[in-house]
């Protein structure tokens, strides 16, 4: 299966005795792992594929190197080409609106790929976890981190609005509007213990290794989980966050008339009953 | 008064020296105040009794026995002969739909009347608070709990999203969607210390006893207040939860239109400024 | 500049060394800086001129006097002549109603000045903080607070619901709902510490001059960066608070199709690079 | 099975010849069938039986007696002594406002009973069709009126804004906005062919008799279409109207995910192959 | 009264024999009655006076001369020193997005104090009704025109998409979103026929003077009625356009409970008992 | 340019004397254009391709062949093997839920690629009409047909809602929901002048040449405008359909912010000072 799963900016390995779970590393550790435009169209790809496979239950993603989960965006790769290279062309400034914004929509569509993912995604984070690091991160499930993070809502530094998803999402996943909106507006640094304070991660570990290791048992746990109420919770979980609950409830109710209809249920509740591990065919 | 409020599944006390508090207690402790389906259509006709009641300003709600204040569905039941009882039917899983998202909807709508009911609603949960214990308590107001609290999203486990609220409130009552996706896709257990960091719960206290006591006096000085006040503070709240700081601007000022035409304004100015305790005429 | 600045119960600074921002201070400390109709009419009108100046760029906001930021509504004025005067007119009470409505509406417009304010607000409150104190932080972007700081949602006991803004913002700021309808509905007292732990402000200095000092300090923080990024951030966020994650990507890709066309991205780029600090043209 | 459906103020009927539609007169022709408290609690209780009762498919609802449809709301007895029968009471506005809003709202679920119910109705209105016959009726799927049918939205008429649905409903029935503000603020009458035009009624015919029979024929044949397509069509058509393109989409798929594993489908398909009329299982 | 109603682009009249109308004028006639910025700034004064004004209960809009209602925006003007003016400034993008978007959103809001008005706006169109003429007459609420109009949503002949309200309001003003999106992409010429087809206006006059007139009889009709009654109901119409059916149901039960306390509609039902025309208490 | 344009179901034309429209052509007469999937998922390549043509300002969709636009889903490709194939499978109804969901959003996604397109459609329908067809029209913008034209949302025959779009999008493109709800539930046919009179279609003409005719010349005159106008158009329209009139106007703010930049603007107003055609750059 692995074979299927060859990229260039990404390993994806399914680590033994960690049954249904895939691991993908962020692969440019010479480069802290910054991102530039063909890895996150790679990335979409990557989870696009993971989304539907039936032997992926749960996914952990971590990024490869000592130094950094990622530095963010490759700022000098940016800077020489991309989008972001110069305000002042002699373009017309409307027409020149209309591309840049095909290229945010684009590059957010990449990173909402992970939410979108039907499978729970954790993320393991250790270093530098600077500005992009937070867009992806605020779409995966659950975050985890390592002592030495060092966290950064960088985007104001480089003189814009977070426009990968943080601003969208972080005020979502947190508890305190006040926080967000002071770690946004003034691109402090600040680290494990403050992100576990305030809800951003789940758990803070003593090092890298120990925070990926966390990560896929946590993600083995899950994956011996039902697939069908695993991936149910995660859609309902995202949908009710952007819904009244009236409609969350409606919605629930909707796709469980057809999720109930599962085997698993029956499978699941005779397992507690007779103190055995249920198994349960593919999705 | 109490001889109206005789159930089967439910005591309905009028505790002394707590002016318009009622207290409902989960009867049920043979049986871990499991619930089945008579159960929550009788906690509907309590809640709906009690919100249009006058003589009750605030209501608390706990379990019966030292055990648990629910331990959940009642499973055996379930798999017995209930909606859950077997996913390998052979009728046509269209209409099996049809019939279990009624059944989901009415389900959802008897633990919704804690929500609707207009009075605060304070829960006091001990020892197991599985499954339904955590979709009942979200739609209550307050939430207190003891040190030996076992709380956990108990459904994964059973091979079914929670679909009688939890999915759609939980991650509007704590903070940190993070740690929602963490325990409501791993259907792990955790304790009173960490339901209190998240902001799950308000307080901890020693033991069930305490609890209910602690839950009974802040009910009684909720109750204290003027009941135009209080209900309306509970109905802003929930609508605001559900849509925009404008929309709920807007809905405020109209509900006021009429609710500070209450002589209780007055009344509260005038004991605030003599430093007596108003009373308040029944609602 | 300042000479344009001159309210009656608002002082307005442009303190030295903290260049780009402006300190507001409520000014009727002899009354516990209490508001009645005239002043909140002129702190929109100082914070709707703040925001289209384009010397500033961040804003503090805090009260005069040691003893209290603000003790919310004058409730002797109120009670004397205001809207709340009186419950048991023998106007039509439908008229009434009318009536009240504007008067909440455009009460409620005033305080949301500070929210549609371009520039970030951060809030340094001590002392007494009550009522409209609660309403008037929760439209701010930053809270900070010093140790002797007591705080209320003050309304229920006075016999209405909070309307000027605390029922609508404060659950979207805080992350426990819980703990906001236990505040609301009891009125009771909270103090630093708790407000802290529930992610109400960001942080807890010694004193009335250390939190303003803190304050001021960030301010300067915020206003050295580019204010196209940082008015886009506070907007977004505003933006995100309110709309679905998908609706809050889309409306970032908008705003950000012509505000990443600024040359302030190439100069903050090249200062990164040059480890200089940069400076951006005025907006 | 009639024998289950009987009640005071309305006939249900099983007519020959139309299998699995069912038909529900207003029956108070001596008072032009004009509306007390009674009968619109009893209105929901017939939708409500017939929502869930899988020998109707669709439904067909009109008015006995040759004179009206429904005249309305009965203002005498509402003047006698119901909740509009004095707005100059001696209690507390704010109390008063409270048992109003219990009462509107209580009324509104029983005419969104209809709304509700499973199973499409289609109106046949003949006669006078004033103020509560606008609420009923856009709350119903198709309305047919006969030629000499008297339309008007009477509410500002006596004083007040039709608060049973017509002002949330009516304008997401017609197309033009215009043309319903006109008719809602000055409750001016209307009448048939005005009603086409707008899109109010679908069909217009000759007297009572016909419009009943086009009524039970149009019944007919939704009826001979399949139950999970029909009740699914209506569901979603309902959602839609209340939710965006997006969601509307999100939705249907979520819905259909259980729906089109119904044998009706090649029950259908074959039918259409074979040119045969399909029969369908009860729902 | 009227003394208090003197502005330069706009005539304020009160008309004889039509008790509590107000008949307001766009008076330049010279220039086709065309906008600039000073004419939208009064405007909004004119509507937020009247709005508050208890002699006024509803009102007509027309524009003077017989050539146009309003050929909309002075192209001319705008084109030698406005907003539009030149495209190819050597000014920032981004620092011009903002000072154009403050620009745009402060025009939109001139015109939305129509829609915002608590009374009732009846406009009569005659001739060249062009671009800015949709924008204002769709924040209205019911539009009459005479045979010779000839309107257009002229923006996208002047290079813009109409930003002003027209795009926002005009396809939940008419039914077919088909026939708003070929004038808005054409930018065609349409008359008076085809407007009262697709619901655009409820009438068509023979001429400018017979539109008025009968612009001013609707206007009266409406102004006979409670005021409590005619202004619920069009607030209560805005609100139901923005939001789902069960929150426009809400919103209602709320507006009413403090609405249904008025003496107009015992006075309402005396009167339509005897045969009488009631008076109501100014509001 | 057209040889990028190869398509196997769909044929791409650049119709000579109409500048900048594309003519795509569903390609399968000898089937009635009747869609499998391996079309659908080239449609989406088509729109996604045209809607970053520059040279591509305006596109007209019309079907092959003289008897039909579409006859919808080729049902009996569907009977043999798709999605629809059979109802009583031996998989667990959970997962083949997993799977149709999965199909159905996909199917939509394909026919939202056409109302995604940054471009304006004008579908020119003519003959059969049916189901798919639909769908297909209500994601256009404008919509044509010839007098022989035979519409039918034809899913509930064949056992389904209709789940593509057209449930979700039809009751927002025409006025009446009453109509929308008759020809949905009960499947009957319906020509081209109902659709006129309903709003369904903009114009009928004779037959489908004429039809196409005016398509094109639409779409040429749509093409002649400034494309950085038409564009915001549609979007702005389409995001105002899904939102409140105030987040419509906030949003058309912020577009305009960069939009109005366009040298379009002064080219266009020039152009019509001096009774010239413009030119627009490409976009």
């Amino acid at each position: 299966m692995a074979s299927s799963y060859s990229f260039k900016y990404f390993n994806v390995r399914f680590p033994e005795h960690h049954p249904y779970v895939a691991h993908v590393e962020i692969n440019r550790a010479e480069k802290m792992n910054a991102f530039f435009e063909a890895m996150w169209l790679e990335l979409r790809q990557v989870f696009n594929q993971l989304s539907e496979d039936s032997m992926v239950r749960a996914i952990v993603l971590s990024g490869a190197g000592e130094k950094a989960f990622t530095a963010g965006l490759d700022v000098k790769a940016a800077s020489q080409g991309g989008a972001l290279a110069d305000g002042q062309s002699t373009v017309d400034p409307a027409r020149k609106a209309v591309h840049l914004r095909r290229h945010v929509l684009e590059f957010q569509d990449c990173i909402t790929s992970v939410e979108r993912c039907e499978k729970p995604v954790i993320v393991a984070m250790h270093g530098f976890a600077l500005g992009l690091a937070i867009d992806l991160s605020t779409a995966a499930d659950v975050r985890l981190c390592s002592k030495d993070v060092r966290f950064a809502v960088k985007e104001v530094d480089i003189g814009l609005a977070a426009d990968i998803g943080t601003l969208s999402r972080l005020p979502k996943v947190v508890g305190s509007s006040s926080w967000v909106k002071e770690v946004a507006l003034s691109a402090r640094i600040f680290g494990a213990d403050e992100a576990l304070r305030v809800g951003f991660v789940n758990a803070v570990y003593e090092n890298r290794t120990e925070t990926i290791s966390a990560a896929l048992k946590l993600a083995t746990l899950i994956a011996s989980k039902s697939p069908v109420a695993v991936q149910g919770t995660k859609e309902i979980l995202n949908w009710s966050r952007d819904h009244s609950v009236q409609d969350g409830l409606r919605y629930t109710g909707v796709w469980n008339s057809a999720a109930l209809q599962t085997a698993d249920v029956s499978a699941a509740l005779l397992s507690g009953l007779q103190k055995r591990t249920p198994t349960f065919e593919k999705l």
